[in-house]
């Protein structure tokens, strides 16, 4: 028991964050210290109430849900919610009772540096919404990046088109500020970009495997997934569904089931470009300093075992 | 005769400008009807003079040179000039003499427009550095480019790094506010980048047998390759050279060599990802309008027959 990995999930739920959430929780391989809550997929307050929701669905209110910030890292930048993407409540418009349980006193980027220096070295967060709640506890505690084991971000488009617009992956875009500090901070970081996750698709007949399947969080998930896969057919033309949250669980609890190289990140953080993730390959000496000269380096995904991703997240579930 | 393709070449010169002027001046598909200057490789009054005196050295001073912007589309932006590439007098620091001849009186913009009219729809535009004349051009007269057959751009890093750094390459870097006029302006644009251009390198071998031939345009070559060679070497560790401005050159001698996709650029002007270029590949309906959105479609490289390309200009320069 004392070898498995301590995890805190930064969530915006969100449908495949609510995916993402019950494979860790059904991974005997990791010990979920804790949920911290973001904007993205839903406002900070629902994304809060999902939380503490999912936890209760799962039985597992024993872990704190510790609320996060409402607004970006700087202040004053309009939020984007994909309400459209996961339904107005962010759980496909199921219309779920209010949770019983709250969210600790301590916010997240608190919890976060607290939870750090409790298990020096030994904190990895999967970071599955926009960065401000890392970006603050950076700010915190200018050591956090050194405190932490590793940062799993869901986020950025590396070579290939966002999802936002052409430029811009949504999470990246929904704190570009924030995702420059955590991608130049020195921390572990390993970026789980569009390129990866869009290679990770739950087919339509996964889906009809996971709602024959008893298992109490598939048959939840199957509730759950009917308006994601409207919205993938709508702007995808895809019978399936994009496994982003999922696949960057899996990053941490099996590593080996992706492939990364390592280079500095910068990210664009005004205009038309927003959001924007540049990864050099550092086949080039520039004549001149750059922008990404000198900065620290990071991990960027570049291939993954997408059937093994699939696999493991449906077994989980189904035996649940 | 009748039926050779106009062009006018906005250039830069520059080593492999000069390669790329060679090629047009040795190819009987061409009619090449006039040269017009940049900064880029050099400051605008240097690739006036050089494009002066490469006409002289190949023995075409019948071709008028235009002489184009000496600052960028949006002034004030403080020129970025790459002699440390081409050399300080942008043609492998050999100290040529002074050309005899002169350029025109029409500015380069003025002297696009008026080819434009003179020859509507034929003539074809190839822009071997930044895009500033064309974006010129294009505000003097709003119809230009409906007027021109094609602009044929070496420019752009289509999901790969850039050569000024990570993000962007030297030639979009140099007026992104021009490039992002010109790839939006509903002219029919190809656009030769990075992701190409890398494909295509003459070789120490093929050096090598340029310098064996007897062709005027092949020895002029080999005595102004060797600080080409030498950057490559240092800022790639290769022993050979991208043939950058002759691929573009090609791609409209002729375009059977390359294959290209159609979508709408856009580039970024500010920031630390200036002058990247994003291309909108239209796999996802976006549930937002863009910053792409309703723009005109341009078309980019994306594969070249790169053994062809650089056959086509060795054999163009040995028969000389």
């Amino acid at each position: 028991m004392g070898e498995k990995k301590k995890i805190i999930i930064d969530t915006d739920p969100g449908i495949d964050d609510a995916m993402a959430i019950f494979l860790a929780l059904q991974s005997p391989e990791l010990d979920v210290i804790g949920l911290t809550t973001i904007y993205g997929n839903v406002y900070t307050t629902l994304a809060t109430r999902n939380a503490l929701h999912l936890l209760e669905v799962a039985g597992r209110t024993d872990i704190p849900v510790s609320e996060g910030s409402h607004v970006t890292f700087t202040k004053g930048t309009k939020l984007r919610v994909a309400d459209f993407v996961h339904g107005t409540d962010g759980l496909g418009n199921q219309n779920f009772p209010p949770p019983k349980s709250k969210p600790i006193e301590l916010s997240a980027p608190e919890f976060l540096v607290q939870q750090a220096n409790q298990y020096p070295g030994a904190v990895t967060v999967v970071a599955l919404g926009p960065l401000t709640n890392i970006a603050l506890a950076i700010e915190l505690d200018p050591e956090f990046p050194k405190k932490i084991q590793q940062i799993v971000i869901l986020g950025g488009a590396f070579a290939v088109n966002g999802n936002v617009n052409p430029a811009a992956e949504a999470n990246i875009f929904g704190d570009p500020d924030a995702a420059d500090m955590v991608f130049t901070s020195g921390a572990d970081v390993l970026a789980i970009g569009l390129n990866v996750t869009h290679q990770v698709v739950l087919s339509a007949a996964d889906r009809e495997k996971l709602s024959q399947s008893k298992g109490k969080l598939a048959q939840y998930m199957c509730k759950i997934l009917d308006i994601y896969y409207s919205y993938h057919l709508d702007a995808y033309g895809t019978d399936g569904v994009y496994l982003h949250d999922p696949t960057c669980l899996v990053a941490a609890l099996d590593p080996s089931l992706l492939t990364y190289v390592e280079g500095v990140v910068r990210v664009q953080t005004a205009g038309i470009t927003r959001g924007i993730t540049i990864f050099d390959n550092t086949k080039k000496r520039f004549a001149e300093i750059t922008e990404w000269t000198d900065k620290p380096s990071v991990k960027v995904a570049v291939t993954v075992d997408a059937p093994a991703v699939c696999n493991l997240l449906m077994d989980r579930l189904m035996n649940s």
